[in-house]
């Protein structure tokens, strides 16, 4: 079993941060599944081309948006999983409206698009898998549930929002908060819940002109992941594990 | 001018913590106009008695889920205040969505109202409102935004969600994210932006096992708000004026 446990499910995988995770994993020995969940699995280039060299690579599809396809997902996992657990899952799907989503000229659908993908897609999808990473817990595995977040949703360091940031940086607020409220929900349960901000990556999202390649972040990424234990739970991090404020 | 200014608006006016506002601020001398918002003014009935003995009370229709009421009530508003300034506006409305809101079993349209009212809302009418008070701050007024969130919002001191909070919770958590960022980017407007929590008030939101009744609550938040200044903008604070974490 690998640090990270045998059964890993990540959102968001076919490009982009979820894409580089899936990828780093694929270089830790001991992973039995590895469900790479994107919203058109048959067009995830990038996806199917590992998965010839990595068996353990399993495209599902998922779309955060759609409480059928995670149903779908779920149920397909399931029959995978066997009796197995799973792990860790990574929520890291997620949108980044350029138009429309500042403070100064807000445009609804924006701001509702960036809570339904960033806030509430991880609610249902957590939902969903979460009696699978308690099974982990309870068998003394390996459990965490890990949300990728962005200290641009911290309101601790809330910056001039230059960048039609509000409706992304007030979706991750509300992650944030989700994930601190599950760790005090299930307390009790074993499971790691942390939020951790990637950093500004190189990404369609991030754009060209940002600081990280995808595995410069994921590297860091997966390396505080590993690292961390149950007294962990709760925290907002970034990517070497230092706190960043609510 | 009242100590708040002259011109207040208020949404979800017509009941609770807003109803219990405008009775307080009515005793007030020197407002010219308090916009008292609901859905539906014309069954408001307590906002109606209260119009005959005060005539500064101005019942509006706005609906904080329809861009449209907002639009109406912004012309409505306009042409009453002709060259005049909004000196406070208060962001009171919000729902609880107590079936489908928490995270064992949760709905995702309960998730998505949660937002829309309790965030999205007062995106939508802060943006409309706001040339308005910044016109206040522009004539070396008093210029306000308030907004009413909740300790539940506080990730800091989230708790065990016993009771369905987490989509109220994570909507309010963004509209405190959304406070701060309005503070830093209009950090030389003069105008102060705050977010604060009412308590657990006996309304029909609260229900009758709360510790406050309304009154109790909206005096110490009307003393509150009263006495801040430009250095309290950005803040998070409960009804006397304390800070409650992000």
């Amino acid at each position: 079993m690998s640090k990270f446990g045998e059964n890993i499910l990540i959102t968001g995988a076919n490009r982009g941060i979820g894409l580089a995770l899936v990828q780093q994993l694929v270089k830790t020995d001991g992973i039995k599944h590895l469900f790479a969940c994107c919203r058109n699995p048959d067009g995830a280039k990038d996806l199917i081309e590992l998965q010839k060299t990595h068996t353990n690579v399993i495209p599902i599809k998922l779309d955060v948006e759609d409480d059928q396809t995670i149903q779908q997902a779920y149920e397909q996992v399931t029959n995978i999983l066997g009796t197995d657990s799973l792990n860790l899952l990574i929520n890291n799907a997620g949108v980044y409206e350029e138009d429309g989503g500042s403070c100064d000229h807000p445009d609804r659908t924006a701001f509702q698009k960036s809570f339904d993908i960033n806030s509430n897609g991880v609610v249902m999808v957590t939902a969903k898998f979460l009696p699978f990473v308690q099974k982990a817990a309870d068998q003394k595995q390996r459990a965490m549930v890990a949300n990728v977040s962005s200290e641009t949703g911290s309101s601790g360091r809330a910056y001039k929002c230059d960048f039609n940031l509000v409706s992304y940086g007030m979706s991750k607020a509300a992650l944030n908060y989700y994930t601190k409220m599950l760790s005090e929900y299930f307390k009790d349960s074993g499971i790691i819940f942390v939020a951790f901000s990637p950093g500004w990556v190189r990404t369609d999202m991030g754009g060209p002109n940002a600081n990280l390649s995808p595995e410069e972040s994921t590297s860091a990424v997966l390396k505080t992941l590993a690292g961390l234990t149950i007294e962990d739970s709760g925290r907002f991090m970034n990517r070497y594990g230092e706190t960043v404020p609510y």
